[in-house]
């Protein structure tokens, strides 16, 4: 039974994101503009998402700490690049109580000021070094065009900000997470996103360069999806952070920061999501099953309890859904919320020693015997899920990966339905601006994978790198 | 060996705090006044907090949410109270880029604004009842006079929020999560705190009444540390959380609100840590034994190892501090940093079949086998300590607590040695703002302890509460 509350994707995806963001009760707006309520549902997932995050940062030597919000203003502008990045969405605070204050506080958007300060102060020596700092935190950006979790002006993220004694160590670090963005992605997530470095003029304003993992959503629309940073000595000399090296010599440290957010859970949405609801992967869900008592009686209870502690003790998160709801209604509310496994403990299916599974992701059901093990079936269960997940999303990746030689082919491809599109560039901003104005794609990433031509998609001049295009959210 | 960075707790204690703040490298101050950064070692401690917190509030059934941090000033207006209380404090966002917003915006100081303004929209009938809402955030509020962890312009808590279809629900939520609150402080922080009602003059802005946790410091002064307010339906009349009950009439709704903060670092410091650095009861510790190879034999290293693997096999987080530093200087880092238990495996002892224990907080020193087994005697060991700081703070807050059966009493104690002053109160405004000029002594909060006399310990009328009284942080 198709969800009456979610308008059909194939008809309007806009519509059907935001049908499916309230549906499954994951943010709703509030009464302040731009800003979203994050809740329960999908704070569920956050939390789910920071645990597994959190725990390979500090398998990595990482380690948090928490920098103010408020940031005055002389220390915004030592970093020129970065204010001017940043500075028409940077939200100010100019009063308390009924007064003014001396200086402006911009809201944070990012940290990079607040570490590098910090790490004036806490590095003297080479023997202080690496610096592995993460940040879980809100930041505020004032975006005109918002949608939830897509686009908020406030969201949640961790900003990793690592300093370095050698440019070597810094740069390994910098692709070193980039590398657990992908892991996170592919084998938590279930999205098979792509990654390389940005163009300059796509790049983080003051970075020396950008490494960044790409998401393909359904239609075709790409999302930058994790981030991470190469600086060089470039912050360190603006904010002076300094260290005294091997030989006993002076010199700036290099610095590297790298961010994810709640726009997860847009990707999330928009890769796995369908017209019954969310669907979850596994690996990410809070609860993972869920079992239905069809009946009053007691061996179905019995049945359902024992199930449920059995799966719980077993690391596999279960709950009874014993409301008093129809079991229509019941299997309703756990597809829209993407619960991976149902399980059916039906009075009558008993009489035959019957269960039956239900898989979210292809509502398949499958009847089985009461006597199966049911820990490890369901184990199999949740992993064939995201497993298939993960396939069914680079199938259609797959499908939706195009080449492009010439301008024409580009502006085909746009027209017809957008994608992952594979073209040779000559490394000119000027050819990027042009390949803009058709519906406003833009470079993704450079990808070093094997040149499919040797002049650019756009002047025809040579080409120098192999870059994945797109429309983006 | 005294820590020369520390000043002496009984000679300074204002100063010793900073020191040890900084000492152990818990927080640092920032480039932006009144705000701190909580560094590392802090924040750790802070996670461990909230994991154990989070957790309980999970089993009582509670769920996460996140609302925005700026909140409208029209919408802050609708509760008088609340913003009057506020006011001065409020830090007001009014500009975005070059531009000033068409609105101010407050930055979020607490966020029973929002959260009611939320369930107002999410709140139809009784069925939807109770909301058992928390949220973990950053809060901001214009301190004059700030110390770290203590008063932060900035600090991080979690601000539970429920709203009940009875006032019956609503009242023993708000005494159910004070009684979790002083099982955290007693069971986990291991500090007896006292609990009662707050009087009028002393509680939040716009609830019926406030349930107040209050810690006493090692210097007699007290510190509230855990709040919990009862609302009734003032504040879902003010913001319109109506919802039909089961007689089918519309109705208002029935809210709480309850918070614990950083602050709970300042009591850790305050409470337990001595000349030497910081001493975390191992409950709450993030490192809970540190083993110390003392000689480099291959003998030392695989004993070292051994044990480590063993102990965090079981449960216990320990770590081979293997660095390059001498022991003593290894000692003092742990002695600093708070490490309850410190394993000593020294060449010289491995010859006599020995290894040392170090408690943290006694800093006593145990000889022992090396055939021990090493889990359960680090086990009871911890347990030792946990109930011994418990005990020992115990001991110290009854030689702290007084009587005082007039105003001499009162006088006499608060310029000998301040503490928690049990003494009965006529219930006017008068008399709490005549103690107030003694010192600044406060009203605490009223106990349900028995009555000590019959007469206001300040007018000598008729007694109507038996109140403890203290100079507050």
């Amino acid at each position: 039974m198709k969800n009456n509350a979610i308008t059909s994707r194939d008809v309007d995806f806009a519509k059907w994101y935001t049908d499916v963001v309230r549906a499954a009760q994951l943010a709703d707006y509030t009464s302040v503009k731009g800003c979203i309520a994050i809740e329960p549902n999908g704070y569920a997932i956050w939390e789910k998402i920071q645990s597994i995050l959190d725990a390979k940062f500090k398998e990595l030597g990482h380690v948090n700490m928490q920098l103010p919000l408020l940031i005055p203003e002389n220390l915004f502008q030592q970093e020129k690049e970065l204010i001017e990045g940043f500075a028409p969405e940077l939200v100010w605070a100019t009063e308390v109580g009924d007064k003014k204050l001396e200086e402006r506080f911009a809201i944070r958007s990012t940290s990079e000021t607040l570490f590098c300060d910090y790490y004036k102060k806490h590095i003297t020596s080479y023997k202080d070094l690496p610096k592995l700092y993460n940040q879980w935190c809100n930041v505020f950006r004032y975006e005109k065009e918002t949608r939830p979790f897509l686009r908020s002006r406030e969201f949640l993220w961790q900003e990793g900000h690592t300093v370095h004694a050698t440019a070597e160590d810094a740069l390994e670090e910098t692709y070193r997470m980039m590398e657990v963005y992908k892991w996170f992605n592919h084998e938590i997530l279930a999205i098979p996103s792509v990654s390389g470095k940005k163009t300059e003029k796509e790049k983080f304003a003051g970075a020396e360069f950008t490494l960044t993992n790409e998401d393909l959503m359904y239609n075709g629309v790409c999302l930058q999806d994790g981030t991470s940073h190469y600086f060089g000595q470039k912050f360190s000399k603006a904010y002076d952070v300094k260290f005294t090296n091997k030989e006993n010599q002076e010199e700036y440290a290099y610095y590297t920061t790298w961010g994810k957010s709640t726009r997860m859970l847009a990707a999330l949405i928009m890769v796995h999501a369908d017209d019954y609801g969310l669907v979850l992967p596994p690996r990410i869900a809070p609860k993972q099953v869920v079992i239905i008592p069809i009946g009053k009686g007691a061996e179905v209870q019995q049945l359902s309890q024992k199930y449920c502690d059995l799966l719980n003790q077993n690391g596999i998160v279960s709950y009874i859904d014993d409301s008093e709801k129809s079991p229509g209604f019941k299997f309703a509310e756990a597809e829209v919320n993407g619960i991976p496994v149902r399980i059916e403990v039906g009075e009558r299916d008993l009489k035959n020693g019957k269960i039956t599974f239900a898989r979210r992701d292809t509502r398949e059901k499958m009847e089985e015997s009461i006597d199966i093990d049911i820990v490890s079936y369901t184990k199999t269960l949740l992993e064939t899920i995201q497993k298939s997940m993960y396939d069914r999303a680079l199938e259609r990746q797959n499908k939706l990966t195009f080449e492009a030689h010439n301008l024409e082919d580009m502006e085909k491809i746009l027209n017809t339905q957008p994608g992952f599109i594979h073209a040779m560039w000559c490394g000119d901003e000027a050819c990027e601006n042009r390949i803009k104005e058709i519906k406003g794609c833009k470079s993704r990433c450079i990808t070093e994978e094997e040149a499919i031509d040797d002049h650019c998609v756009c002047c025809g001049k040579e080409a120098k790198h192999h870059v994945i295009w797109g429309i983006q959210y």
